[in-house]
Formats: structure tokens, sequence, C-alpha cells
């Protein structure tokens, strides 16, 4: 199916999901219905990347075109991945996501529209990590309902289990380099391996493929596209964090600079930087309050060191090795053709 | 099977299951480790109380005695429960948790100790939220991966799938309540209904019955147990929250009116409170310093105002209906005698 009927068939079954959660919700309690709305809110955003990839590594491996059962099970991706957004934001203390206010920060201002006693924060923090922990259930649920039958669920779950632990332990990993406030090119490129590559890419190929029960060839093929492309992804995003347009992010520019992550583009600024642009590099990199002539000092430090360009000959690096390895996958000519496009678009310079 | 050898059974089952996590773990990276330490403390301790229930639950449907896979079903409640309760301790700001540092806490010495610049606080609650994740996902991997087959699990699933649910409900309900800063007994009662009473006792029985496939008039039998149990419980667990002995209730004297939770028994209090004693209620409670003498100060106008008599005699009437409920019940006599037995420990004034 093409590309945009995939997307619409993912959205109304997420929204079907969340919809069958409103009735026992709302027999607890009217006053749950704020948590529903911020998981509608976040889930109005997104490319809906994971639920393709999971689903073209069904088609890749033989799967039917119009299987309703395997959207939903690629669907339930996009639970897993709202539950890693809303932790995530929780955790960097971001106040945007999706071009929308984040969901503790939606909580906090609700706590304050009451003008209710206490830690607003606090309130918003903890309905964050309670609306995150409903939806990384919800998809477990979501998952195992998807009407697929039990072999076939099983060979998927062994791939969504590794999955959400790897990118439950590439978080950590991510917190860890950050914390020690250094980290190579090597170290940055272990977290963005577990963090994102496989979690975004490899993995949702690899759970669609289980799922229609793929050969170990097909398996190896789309390994050898899914890794590097993710890669190439992360670092594409690790750009666009720094130079994108907000209006397109959904981030306000500059975000990653301000909490300081330790991205590989930052890594590969780090080695090339002088004395002096390594001090300044030390200095603003994690500054909460960076402002916009801040920002601009990093930009062109990024730039001027060649860390920016060494970046993107990475990516184009990583994305050439992803085409080369789809063009001879042992997969169909009409998985093949999407997958070629998926790549583009997950790599693009603008989103 | 006796309650000690189900503990030993429970136990060898959970940490068989988090060992098998250790190796891809590890390969990921050495620095997981302390994720593992700290889940392993935290699993040290605590009664078993869900797994206990899920069991007898299915031992009254007519499960087998010696089923290995339902013991290994039961335990996944366990890494549930550990889920809950790193994220409750973050939420909260709880510094102990079963006698031992919180897992948020934990993580915030090892940032200490390793002299890493920046904010240890945060990422002590960071590697807490992550390891919570990873418990909540790894408890729905235990189950699905517990060996029972897919018919029974399918309809264990439909139990399991609601309980989550109605935890994470009940806790934010809970956290809603203390915001408010006021309560009132049927208030509170909800909160108690969805976050404990049903969570702990009777979706745990229902659980383990719909394994078995049991009858409805089973599962209506359990429920006329389970939920009256379930509150008796939590009234009981407020009561030693406030004058337990430390030693037993793994958390410092009087951590509760600290945090300002607006359990049964505070709002049995305030009911009964005179002006003085409610002025001193608004002050003192969710005082986050609260001292030895403050501390003290509360315990008397809760035991003055007839509060504590009052949250007592609830705690009997509801015990006493849970017991006519399981003398009652259409179940073999060896599940109806654990059951009797369960009430009681699970009410107990000590631990």
């Amino acid at each position: 199916m093409s590309t945009s009927r995939l997307r619409k068939e993912v959205d109304e079954a997420l929204l079907a999901f969340v919809d069958r959660q409103r009735a026992p919700l709302l027999t607890i309690s009217d006053d749950l219905a704020p948590l529903l709305s911020a998981l509608e809110a976040l889930l109005s955003g997104g490319k809906r990347l994971r639920p393709a990839f999971c689903y073209w590594g069904w088609r890749a491996a033989g799967g039917d075109e119009d299987d309703q059962a395997v959207v939903r099970a690629a669907a339930s991706l996009e639970l897993l991945q709202a539950s890693a957004l809303i932790h995530d934001d929780v955790m960097d203390s971001s106040d945007t996501r999706r071009g929308q206010p984040s969901v503790h920060r939606r909580f906090e201002a609700l706590h304050g529209a009451q003008a209710w006693p206490g830690d607003a924060e606090g309130y918003g923090a903890g309905a964050a990590i309670l609306l995150g922990d409903l939806c990384l259930a919800w998809s477990g649920e979501m998952f195992e309902t998807c009407g697929l039958d039990g072999d076939r669920r099983r060979r998927g779950r062994e791939v969504y289990d590794l999955m959400r632990t790897e990118v439950m332990c590439g978080q950590y990993l991510d917190m860890l380099e950050s914390a020690r406030g250094e980290a190579s090119v090597a170290t940055a490129l272990r977290v963005v391996e577990y963090k994102s590559a496989k979690y975004t890419i490899e993995r949702p190929l690899h759970m669609g493929a289980a799922l229609a029960g793929a050969r170990p060839d097909v398996i190896a093929a789309l390994a050898g596209y899914g890794l590097p492309l993710g890669i190439a992804f992360q670092l594409r995003d690790d750009v666009l964090g720094v130079f994108g347009d907000p209006g397109e992010t959904g981030k306000p520019a500059g975000d990653d600079l301000r909490e300081g992550k330790r991205t590989v583009l930052i890594a590969l600024t780090v080695e090339r930087a002088s004395a002096a642009q390594a001090a300044a590099l030390r200095r603003r990199l994690g500054d909460a309050g960076l402002d916009r002539p801040g920002v601009d000092e990093l930009r062109t430090i990024i730039e001027e060191t060649g860390g920016l360009a060494a970046c993107e000959a990475m990516i184009e690096r990583y994305l050439g090795e992803a085409e080369r390895a789809v063009r001879s996958a042992p997969i169909a000519a009409e998985a093949r053709h999407a997958l070629a496009g998926l790549a583009v678009a997950a790599t693009a310079r603008s989103t």
C-alpha cells in the first residue's frame, strides 16, 4: 500500500485503540480525561517511521499487502515511542515536543490553572511519568491484541522485547555519556546504535519480518540496510537539532545545545577544535540559559572546525551503505522500492 | 504448595528471569551493570503478595498445584510492582524503600561518587525512570514467555492489561487528591480501590483464576473476597505508614505525613478534628522538613480525634467481609484455607 494510505491506516488504528481506553478510564473517574487529551495531542504529530519500517519489513518477508492485523502491530510501536518521548522530555526538562508543550509542562500548567497549593512542576513530572507508563503498557496490549496468530506474535515479540530493552539501555548510556561530559565519536556512535538506529529502523524492520516468518537471509539483508540507515537518520537528527528550523523540528532552535547532548556531531567538532574553540564548547554546551548569540557562537564553531562537514560526510557514507544493501536484498521489488524511498525520507535535510 | 515453598519458587523464577537479561545487557555495555544491581537489591525485599494471590486465584479455579508456568506468570507481577515502586519513589522524592536507598538515590550517589559534573539528582531520577520502564517492559515479557498456552494467556492478559491501566490511573488520582489538598473519606476510598485494592489483591486473584479458565461464579466469589480485603490491606498500610516500626515498614517513621498523602486515615481524622486540630493538620501535613516532635504531634491528633480508632474499625469491617466471602466461596478447601491465611497476613498490625 502507498505511504499515505499506510500512514492513514496506522493513524486510524492508533485512534481506535486509544478510544477503546476511554470507557474504562472514564468509568474510574472523569478526572482522568486530561491523560487522554494529552496523549491524543502528542499522537497528532510524528512521522510514523517505526510503523512504516515494521510494515515494510513484513512486506519484504512476503507478508500480505492489506493485513489489518499487521497494521495494528506496527501502530503499537507509536505508543512505545510516545512513552519514550514523554519520559525523555521529563528527563531533559524539555518544554516542547512536536511543536506543542511537552506532557509534563501541560500538567504543570493544569496545576497552575487550578491554583492548587504545592509543587506544580512535581505534579507535571508525576503525571508525565504515569502517562508514559500507560503508553508503554498500552503498546504491549496493542501488540498482543493485534489479531495475528500466536506463532506469528511469538516470533515478532522476541524482536519487540529486545527492542524495548535496547532503547531503554541506549537512553541510559546517552544520559551516562552526557553526565561524564566527554564522549568520543566511538562512544557517541554506540549510543546512537542502541538508542536510535536499532530502535527506529533495524528492529521495526526485523519485527515486521519476524511476524511474516522471514528467512534468515532476509533478516540479514534488512540488518544490512537498517543499521547504517538508522545511524544516518540519527546523525541527520543531530544536525537538525542544532541547525534545523523549529517550525519543522517541533523543538526550539539550540535545545540540544542547552541540554549538553554529547552527539556524534559534537564529538566530531570537539575532535577538530582549537584550544579556544574547545574552551568555548566546554563553557557553553549544557548551559540551560544559552541565548540566541550563544547558540550562534556554537553553530559557528561546529561549522568552522569542519565538524558539520564531517557529520554530513558520515551521513552520506551510511546512507550509501544502506542503499547498496537494499538494492541487493533478496526481497520483492515493491518492498525494495519502498525501503529506498524511506531511506531518503529518513535522512532528508528538511522534514 | 506451602506459602514458603511458593515464595521460594517465585524468587527463583524472578532471579532466573533477571539473570537471563544479564547477557544481552552486558553485550551492549558493562556500564549497564548498575541497573541490574539496583533491581536485584530492590527484589531482595518485598512480601510477594501479588504472586501469592495470583497463584491462589489459579488454584481456586482448579489449576494444578505444581505448574511452574503459572509461578512464572505470577512472578511477573513482582516486576510490575518493582516498576511502580521505582517510579513512585521518584514522584514522591522518597529516600528509602524496603529499608535501602531508593533507586533514584542509588544513582544520585553513583553520580556523586564519580564526581561527574552536572546535576546528580537529575541523573538519579533519569536512571530510575529508565529502570522502572525496563521493569514494566520485562514484566510483560515474563508474562508472555511464562510457558502457559496461548488461550490461557489470552484470558489472563485481559486481566493483566486492565490491572496495569487501573494501577496507573489510581496513582494519578492519588497525586491529584494530594494536589487538591483535601480528600473526603469517599474520594480517598476511590483512590484506594484502584491504586491498591484491585491492584494488590482482586486483580492478581482474577488473573490467576482467568489463567485457569475460571467459571463466572468463582470470579465473582474472588471479587467478593479480594476487593474488601484489598481495602483493609491499604488501610492497614496507611496506619503503619504513620505508626509503624521503620525496621518493619522499610520507610522512615512519618514519611507519609511529610509527603502529605491524603489517606483514608487522614480523611477520617480531618472529619473529626476540632478547629485547632484542623489548623495543625493543615500546617504540618506535607511539610517535607517535619521533625520527630512534629510527627508526634500529628500522631496524637490522629489518635485523639478518634481517626485511628475509626480506621481500625473500618479494617475490621472490610476484613470481616472478606472472611465471610471466602468461607462461602465455591472453591476447593485448600484454596479457601490459604486465602483465609493471606487475609490475616495482609492486614496484620506488624509485618
